[in-house]
Order: C-alpha cells, then sequence, then structure tokens
C-alpha cells in the first residue's frame, strides 16, 4: 500500500473513508475533525467462530482507512465472544482470541495493510477494571431494559430463551468508544451514552454471502473458512449461488466489488479484476472497474461458472500467505486449542435436518461447542463486528 | 449482651438462629454445620432513604447470629443502592453508605450488641475487582432474561420502565456470598450459582409498618425515622393505625414482638415490655412474653392509646444513643451530604396527590433527589436487606 496520506486533502480522505459504506452517523462532525486532523477509530470483532472469507469485507475498510492516515485500533473482543449466547465458550475465549489476531494481522498482511500502523487490543485488557465496571453500572442505571433489548436484537443473536448477557453487549460496546479513546467506530450501533461524547459511526453495507443471501448453518459447504486449502474453496464456489445474468443477491458479484477490487488496488495501485476463460469461450477479459463488470454479467456476456472460477482464483492469491502463515506448528496448535474438533463419540451424523438442536446426550459445554462449530456468520455486516 | 456463645449447645445456637424468622432454605444444612462449627453469615443493606424504625426488626437478628457465635459481616451494598432505580443517585451513594454505616453500629450499640465481633464491608471495595467483574459476566452469560427478571421483581422495586439495573442486582447480590466467603445470607434470595456452594438463606417475617400495612410514600408520618426526635416519634405513632381488640395487620403490636421483647431480652437479660397507664385505667402492667400481652389487646384490656405511648417511650429509650451519636457536628454534616434538603425553588407544594410524579420542571439529578426523598419503604422484609 503506498503511503499517500501526507499528500492527500481532507475531501480526499473522507471519500476513502466514506467510500463502499452503507452508512455514516456523524458525517458532518467527519469533515469537520479531518479538516483539522487525522481521526482514531476502532473496529471491534468478536473471537467466536472461525472467521471466514466475508472478513475481507471490513479488512478492506480497514485498509482504506489506514491510507486515510486514520489511526486504527482492532478490538478482539473476547468478553463480548461470550456474552453473545456463548458464541465462544469461557474455557475456549482465550485461544479464539490468540487465534483471532494472528488471523486479522495475517488478512492484512495479505492485502498489503502495514501492521505498524495497527493497534491490537483485547477487550478483558480494560473491560475488568474497576473503572469500567463502574461505568457498566452506571450505565446500566440509565438504560431500560427496553432500550436494551432492542440494541441487544442488532448487534447479538437472537434465541428462544435470550441471556441477560444480550442486554449487557451493547452497553459495553459504547463504552469500548470511550476507553479506546476514538472519534469514530467502524461497524456497531449508536447507544445513549454517559456523558460520554457521541462517536461517528461507520456502516458497512449489508453484503450477501458467497452462497446467496440464505446459509444454511448444517451445511458445512456455505462458509469459506480462512484456513480452507485451495480446492476446497474452488469446491464451494463452485456451489455458490451465481445466476446466469442475475446481479440481485448475488454473492460472488459482491465479492467481487467489496473485496476482490479494493484490494487489487491497495496490493498492485490499480483496480483489476481478471476473468479468465478457454479461448474458445471468449479468452481472458481484464475488468478494471466493478460496473462493467456486473454490466457484462447482466447482459450474459460472463458465464456464471468463469466468473467464479476468477473469483477462486483471485481469492486462493490473497488466502495463500494466510495459509502459509497458519502452517507453522505454533499455529496448528493454536487452531486446535481454539477449535477443538468435537469428540468423536459426540459428532453428529450427517443428518438433513433443518433445526440446529442442541443434542440433548450431551453435557452443556460439548453441547455448546457442537452449536458453535455449527455456527456460520449469516450476513457480513452484522458477524464480523463486536 | 452477656457472652453466652461458649456454653450454647449447637441445638441451643440453631433456636437462637432461627427464632423469629419466617424461612430457612438450608435448616439440615445448618444444623450440620453448627454441630462441628459457628457459622459465617451476611446481612446486605443498600444505603438508599434515611432507615425506619423497622431496621430494628433485622438489627435483633443479627443481636441473636452474634449471641448464637456467628461470624456476622454487615455489607453495605452502595453499589446495589444506585443498581435498584437509582434510589441513591450515584453521586450521593458515598455519603450515604459513610451513614448507613454509623447508623447500623448505632443501632446494634444501642440495642447492646458488641461490635468487635462484627465485620463492615462495603460493597465497592470487592463488586469492582476484575475478579468479580468477569463473575458478573459469567453470570450474565448464564442467566436468562426471563430469570434475571423475575428474580429482580422480587427485589427492586418495580416501576413502569424498568432499567437493566434491576435485572444485574440478584445476581450481584448472589456473587456476594461468594465473594463475603459466607455459610448462609441474612435476607436475599436464592439465585443459580456458577459452580459456585449454594448458601443458607434465613429469611426476616413480613412484618406490617408502624403505620399498617399501607404506607403512603406522599405521607412523611408514615415511616418514623431512627434520627426523629422524641415528640414526633410519639406524635407518629399517636397516628398509627391500632384498632382496639385487632391484632391483626397491627404494626405497633408487631413492633412489640419483633423489636421491643427480643431488644430488652439483648440488654436486660430478660424479656420485658410495660404498659404504662394512670392508676385509674389500671396503671402500669408489665408483660413478660408476646403472647399475653398480644391476648390482652385482644380481649380489649390494653387500650390501643395505652399501647401506643406505651411503644414510644420505649423505642424512645432505644433512640436515644442513637440521637446522641447523631448530634455530634461530625455526623450532622455527613446527614446533610447525604440527603441535601431539597433545594427552595424545587421543594413541592404539599399536595394531596396519589400518584409520586417526578416534577418535570427540574433537572435529571434534582429530580431524583426530590424522588428520594419521598420515596419510603413499604415492608421491613424487603427494604433493609440488599
Amino acid at each position: 500500500m503506498a503511503d499517500t496520506t501526507v499528500s492527500l486533502t481532507p475531501e480526499a480522505k473522507f471519500e476513502l473513508i466514506s467510500r463502499n459504506l452503507d452508512e455514516i452517523l456523524g458525517a458532518e462532525e467527519l469533515k469537520k475533525t479531518l479538516a483539522e486532523r487525522d481521526i482514531s477509530l476502532y473496529w471491534g470483532t468478536a473471537p467466536t467462530g472461525k472467521p471466514h472469507v466475508g472478513y475481507f469485507v471490513p479488512m478492506s475498510k480497514l485498509a482504506d482507512y489506514l491510507q486515510a492516515g486514520c489511526h486504527v485500533t482492532v478490538l478482539i473482543a473476547d468478553i463480548h465472544a461470550f456474552l453473545d449466547n456463548l458464541k465462544a465458550p469461557i474455557e475456549l475465549v482465550k485461544s479464539r482470541a490468540k487465534y483471532y489476531e494472528h488471523l486479522v494481522k495475517a488478512m492484512l498482511s495479505s492485502i498489503g495493510v502495514p501492521l505498524d500502523k495497527l493497534k491490537f487490543v483485547v477487550g478483558s485488557s480494560y473491560e475488568l477494571t474497576p473503572e469500567f465496571s463502574m461505568d457498566n453500572y452506571r450505565l446500566a442505571s440509565i438504560v431500560t431494559e427496553h432500550d436494551a433489548k432492542k440494541a441487544g436484537a442488532e448487534v447479538v443473536k437472537q434465541v428462544d430463551s435470550p441471556l441477560l448477557s444480550g442486554l449487557l453487549y451493547p452497553g459495553m460496546q459504547a463504552l469500548d468508544e470511550e476507553y479506546l479513546k476514538v472519534d469514530a467506530q467502524f461497524g456497531g450501533k449508536y447507544l445513549p451514552q454517559l456523558g460520554y461524547k457521541k462517536r461517528i459511526h461507520m456502516m458497512n453495507p449489508m453484503v450477501p454471502g458467497l452462497q446467496g443471501t440464505k446459509m444454511s448453518s448444517s451445511d458445512p459447504d456455505s462458509k469459506i473458512d480462512l484456513l480452507d486449502d485451495a480446492k476446497a474453496v474452488q469446491k464451494k464456489l463452485k456451489k455458490a449461488f451465481c445466476e446466469e445474468g442475475n446481479i440481485e443477491n448475488n454473492g460472488v458479484l459482491s465479492f467481487v466489488r467489496y473485496v476482490l477490487f479494493p484490494i487489487s488496488h491497495l496490493r498492485d495501485g490499480k483496480a483489476e479484476f481478471v476473468i479468465s476463460r478457454p479461448e474458445q469461450y471468449g479468452g481472458n477479459s481484464t475488468y478494471h472497474d466493478f460496473e462493467t463488470l456486473q454490466q457484462d454479467f447482466a447482459d450474459k456476456k460472463i458465464h456464471p461458472g468463469d466468473l467464479k472460477a476468477s473469483v477462486a482464483a483471485a481469492l486462493n492469491r490473497v488466502l495463500d500467505p494466510i495459509r502459509e502463515t497458519f502452517a507453522s506448528e505454533e499455529l496448528q496448535k493454536l487452531v486446535l486449542e481454539a477449535y477443538p474438533p468435537p469428540q468423536a463419540k459426540s459428532k453428529p451424523a450427517k443428518q438433513k435436518k433443518k433445526h440446529n438442536k442442541r443434542p440433548d446426550h450431551l453435557p452443556p459445554k460439548e453441547a455448546a461447542e457442537t452449536k458453535e462449530a455449527a455456527a456460520k456468520p449469516a450476513e457480513t455486516k452484522e458477524e464480523p463486528s463486536a
């Protein structure tokens, strides 16, 4: 990533910061601040399930922020990880926090983001201090159950018997902004404050998954893990939902738009995406902007099979350095600690069932892990953000 | 209070510990432990409004516990005080915690309980530690909203727009048992635990207020403050609900039963209550047990006026040393800090209104204080306990 920060005008910085966003709360405040100085912001990620390739969407925004001179903090929100319906069971959360930190670093490196401009903070390093805890109680004494529930519904997985933790989650997220001393949060939602400054909020667009809008949590093929090998990536993309000529709810096209184009721009200094296909079907075709590619797909000039194969190839190029990093003995060990394989006896048979039922015969801990292993993010917007 | 601990049998200790209680959860466990050693227990009190004479009910139980050789901790639950609908606003809670500690000491001294056997702990001294906070989060991740709401309804004032804090309250109360390293809690409710030992719980009976079961929170006469002067005590008792011959819901009689008889026994070594009246109406009459007194009242041998005057006299004897203690300049200052008089302009006119409405024209802080000043405990059972 070329260091262009110095030469960028405040307007150009605003352009970079806001591109590909769905919404900015506090855009005027942002412009005003940028006219005076660079801003600081944080992106929070709760270390729960194994991150999938959708995480590249926020990663390319982090790259934008860094290129725009922002001071970026990545919060590894370990406490949030179990507050969200124990998506990370308490006994695994430490390992998962480490896994996420390594993974986020590897992803950012892979797309050419210099890590020396980034700060990593683990939530429990400050969320258990007396000051934070007191603020947490203060917050609980001014926020109604009703408002906490509403806020919780936006950020926490909804279940039949909601846990108290889901109501604490959004308040802590609001406090994080104060404790991380940032101007803005990437992701997250606005919550009533405690006499602390209201922050700028920047929201990702809702990006459909690679397998279309609907992902089945009982189908392991519906999620491309960041550590999946090249063949698995090809195989899963082949199964992706991507109808000829249909540009609505097309996760494969969205991935090209929000990830592959921005990444190629970051790495090579120019946006580029190559559709590779045999000469008999028109040969390779290089695109420099998403709109033209999308139009050609809409016009059926690009066959879904060729798009998928080209996306798989581009994605594998991005995943290669990550897989390489995680090939080390140390990180292999960490992966096993963070995501222990389900015990043989409790391994659920490959059943075609609609409901992700908790197996009755398992003790609570194992049941939670099995459930976790099967859980998959529904949308890129919600999932990677704490 | 005579030190009879050494000579008491485990059975006698159990008798003392359990007398005048409404309920004991874990009585068998209690007996078993007493056969081996003395138990430790705590009583929590949230420093909210100015305590009334009903607080003598738990005080006489604390005296029983001490006499039975228990290690007694009084928890001044300052954080609970604002978690319960800001009954103690955050800016006043420190002063109120000090006020309560002084007051509880003065009350116990007044009824002859030796303070050297008691330990006082302020909640915030341990409830803000990383360990406690982590346990609080762990608890929130296993307790459902529904269960927290149910538990909260039992211990927190119910309002139209319940605050999140009310859901945290009972969980923290459960954690207190673990952090105070006690065998039992006097007051409080049982809650699911975190792998910690289930405690013995001892509950006060529901004692009607001196003014009968219904206390109006807009009537300052309905509560006898511990610092009220002798005349005010007489005046308020005169107005107390106490129908001739009616022993149901008779707060004046209950006060004799649960406070004055036990206290006289503690101070003088024998239970005694004197009905003083002019010779023409039968002259003074001394009772040594509550049942006889109650029967005489039921048989209309005791006139409500005489009972009230006698209770006022006995109560004033108990309050005298407390008033004396609080006459000091230091404590007078503390009372003003803890319960600042409402500002002149915001002083509500003495209106006869049913609803305790928050004045619209006040900023939140003052409104909260005004509300607080008007709030009064409904029942002795619930109020003094954190």
